[in-house]
């Protein structure tokens, strides 16, 4: 997961009481569009243990570039597969590079 | 980092312009109490490649159990290494299992 040629998306989602499956669902219709972009190499869904965490579910995927994530993002497949749904959970993704590592 | 046997910490924290360095300063005053606590076993500092994103700082931290994490926190010395900062740097720890991987 933490190869020196990748940056690694991280992506906490806000998911209103009763959505969570919604909100499952919809990170997959936009997964399914993500992983055959180019530099595209993995992603892992989190799900909050407990009810009531302020991000119920957190992506973190990792990818070639931070170039590779917005050409893919910027694809007509795409935008078409995160039009439904991008209102109902607000969520926050940015590209980040690891600066500290225990142990 | 993905043993069946853990649970994830994940901790995005706010960070105001221009504190980028005392908030991983702040990170790192926790950690160095956190990481000789039972049940520990990695933590994974992320900072945002481009500046202006929502969470500048993300950590991902592998755990035992939940009940390993929440004792740590507990303690005495965690509480006096967390209170500087905690107010200057909000942030929103869960725990998380994982529920969907690609590949």
């Amino acid at each position: 997961m933490l190869d020196i040629m990748s940056v690694t998306l991280i992506n906490p989602f806000e998911v209103p009481p009763g959505r969570e499956e919604d909100a499952v669902a919809y990170w997959e219709r936009c997964a399914d569009v993500l992983r055959r972009q180019p530099g595209f190499i993995s992603a892992h869904l989190h799900r909050a243990i407990m009810p009531g965490a302020r991000f119920a579910l957190v992506n973190v995927a990792e990818w070639e570039s931070a170039e590779h994530f917005q050409s893919a993002v910027s694809t007509s497949e795409f935008q078409a597969a995160a039009t439904t749904g991008a209102s109902d959970f607000p969520h926050f993704p940015a590209m980040y590079d690891l600066v500290r590592t225990i142990p």
